[in-house]
């Protein structure tokens, strides 16, 4: 049980989001589209850099698991165009040369980024930052853990978010000519600004989480910066021994420095050790970024015709989503639905199929969406376990199907436009809660274009 | 990059695992089957209760979702027996009901089990370890949150598991007769013992990385009292403010509290806050047991006829498994899956599905296991990306479905029986490397028995 923390503001199945459009698809009847806000023509190598020349879609819908599985679904903050090269984070001669024509994306304390628009992150230049960041990577990892000294503040939290490969405009390359193992893009990073107030940048800080009208490139990259930010900022203690970590590996881990020149007796002594600390030994996942994995699900009954939705007491009126909750220290993703449902709704669920993924950056999320199936003699709703759920119920597949073709609102909207009585409102496409429902009306493939 | 993480110590994709053997079945050429240990002829709330009376499999064949996607595979180290009841784990008066008929998973420092054997752990009564436990929830969590005093050593860490509702001999019962909010069983709790030596129980403290021959039930018994207190170990101080932490929930939360008898002025002062936290305001995911999600996978080629496994230079001889790396904050499975199969091998992955999961309780991981398939112009092998195989290597899929019929052993065994000259080692079925293995030489269904 983690009532408090399953709450609407928390849980992603239940985004708070813009309205959105929906129409019937004039080629299929069972499969709702929505006309896409943003073509992407560029993906990053987490999504293979398919078609790039075409801009044809990134969901691989020629792949022999395709024609199983039907074509993959790209949920929102996930199609990233960054190559994340995750391997040169801890290389000082790397990110050196890859300062001075990156873009850098701001965020304030509160974690809202600089914006050039509803739709559009601004990105700072080097130059505008430089006054604040100087260039950190002038010294090597060990050397700046090794002259850790408590009495001096730590620098601003910059994190190395990637490279943007199709950027060739920045002239960035890194790696010897001819190499595979060649690398040549824009580089991007993200900046913990707290209070600073950059100048000549154009930009205003935006709350995110109420606007999901991003284009999904610039949600991508903000997911990304948004959660390692957050996570530097909850850990600047160590967990296991209680003093304070620095930032290292570009922002993507903390240490327990073993020195502090604070407890030095004279510059030239020998260097003064901390108080011992088991993090300092061996590899600790506290090092590294935290991610939560969580199960959002559509169950379908044993007969293959309703599905189970539920709704919170502080939602609108006829507001229904999918249950979600946290997965549990070894519980397997399957486990995790099974026992969420059978908590929220008394639900016994069956056979469980994972859909697809969305990173939810408020904090740390990872949504696992699935789909369960009810046990035939496990369809009876009781809400007495985890009194987390105002209602839950199950409704027609065939009514859902109806329903998806309605505009969709977010919560923190009115009734969207051409809701009649006897509707119920669902999640826009954005919400990975919203593809989920569009696979079980359609076969278990595809999802909604967001 | 996380190197440091990903070697084979620390990663279940590559498990030290003890030998197993495999036939053919007579049944079906094309499925490899295995005998079964154990018969498992009960499951918990989350796996479903179902065919406990036959005690058949339970991998809801029946279902329609089976009928589409295959069966489901259940992962060694899941497949509890325990129902959770998760929301009653901040009811003091649940818990302190629970106490006098539970079952008593003893932790020793180093975090090995007490066990009856290689198969089978060994459980206390709670007249074993009352001398070490007493009754912790003869307060209110309110109460033992504002009586916190930083001179006094925190009780011995006490973790509710479960309760298994089929162990009716207990006699526990919780809740009004009649109710659907009744719950039943034999309630299980994990103590971390440290240093103090139980009297009175037979068992010795086994390693368990090395010995995955105990039961499954016990396995998964294990692996969640193992994961949540491994985080209570690694949390003991507040990684937002440095201050020490103290557990609630049963063992599944701590919290920085508010107040410190250590700093009243005397025993009628009002109480004396602690330094502000920001961890005391709102919800805060570093307050619940971290779960890393992890992503590992069989990457088939673009024409289905080879499959990509590498090697690190510390294994055995001809011992290959799946790729495998943690998923980070911001990315989908399939995001992960992409970049971890491109940095490791330098092949590019387009469509990827999620086949299964498995907790890995080394120390909180989440296996999720995938399947991938590569770009038709992307699957040239390149190490030089990040250096953490020493090999990696297309294999065809109809070799892979004959090693598949060889004796399988772990990591830290010798040659298995059987091998001859050509002839590759996989792991054995209880890493889920394998049962990926078996789904792509299968039609992606299913996968071996453990």
């Amino acid at each position: 049980m983690r009532c408090t923390r399953t709450i609407f503001s928390s849980i992603p199945a239940f985004q708070i989001l813009p309205a959105t459009t929906r129409c019937s698809s004039s080629i299929s009847p069972r499969i709702v589209v929505r006309k896409a806000h943003y073509q992407i023509t560029k993906m990053s190598v987490a999504n293979a850099s398919y078609n790039t020349d075409t801009g044809a879609e990134f969901n691989f819908q020629d792949a022999k698991l395709s024609q199983k599985f039907g074509p993959e679904v790209t949920n929102y903050f996930s199609g990233s165009p960054l190559n994340r090269v995750s391997f040169l984070r801890d290389k000082p001669p790397f990110l050196s040369a890859a300062l001075p024509q990156a873009k850098y994306l701001l965020l304030n304390s509160a974690l809202d980024p600089l914006s050039a628009s509803p739709k559009r992150l601004a990105y700072a230049s080097y130059e505008d930052v430089k006054p604040l960041i100087g260039n950190p990577y002038d010294v090597s990892e060990e050397e700046f853990i090794n002259s850790y000294d408590s009495r001096l503040a730590q620098p601003p939290q910059l994190i190395f978010l990637g490279i943007d490969e199709y950027d060739k405009e920045s002239g960035f390359v890194y790696g010897a000519e001819g190499s595979a193992s060649r690398y040549e893009g824009r580089a991007y990073f993200a900046v913990g600004v707290e209070d600073w107030v950059p100048t000549g940048i154009e930009g205003e800080w935006r709350k995110t989480r109420l606007n999901l009208n991003l284009a999904r490139s610039d949600a991508a990259i903000l997911a990304q910066a948004r959660s390692i930010m957050d996570w530097n900022n909850r850990n600047k203690f160590c967990s296991a021994c209680g003093s304070p970590t620095i930032s290292v590996n570009a922002g993507t881990k903390r240490v327990c420095p073993p020195y502090d020149k604070a407890l030095q007796k004279s510059a030239d002594a020998t260097p003064a050790e901390r108080p011992p600390c088991i993090s300092r030994k061996g590899v600790h996942n506290i090092a590294f970024p935290r991610t939560d994995p969580t199960v959002i699900m559509a169950i379908v009954n044993s007969t293959g015709d309703k599905v189970l939705l539920g709704r919170q007491r502080r939602w609108p009126e006829h507001f229904y989503s999918c249950l979600a909750g946290f997965c549990e220290p070894a519980e397997s993703v399957e486990e995790a639905v099974r026992r969420e449902t059978w908590e929220e709704s008394g639900v016994r669920v069956g056979r469980v199929v994972v859909h697809s993924s969305q990173p939810w950056p408020y904090p740390n999320s990872l949504m696992l969406g699935c789909v369960g199936e009810a046990l035939p003699d496990g369809e009876q709703i009781h809400l007495g376990h985890d009194p987390e759920l105002h209602q839950a119920e199950w409704f027609p597949i065939s009514f859902i199907r109806e329903m998806l073709k309605r505009p969709a609102a977010g919560l923190d909207e009115g009734t969207p436009e051409g809701f009649q009585e006897g509707d119920i409102r669902l999640p826009p496409a954005t919400a990975i809660a919203s593809q989920l429902l569009v696979a079980i009306t359609n076969n278990y493939h595809g999802g909604l274009k967001i």
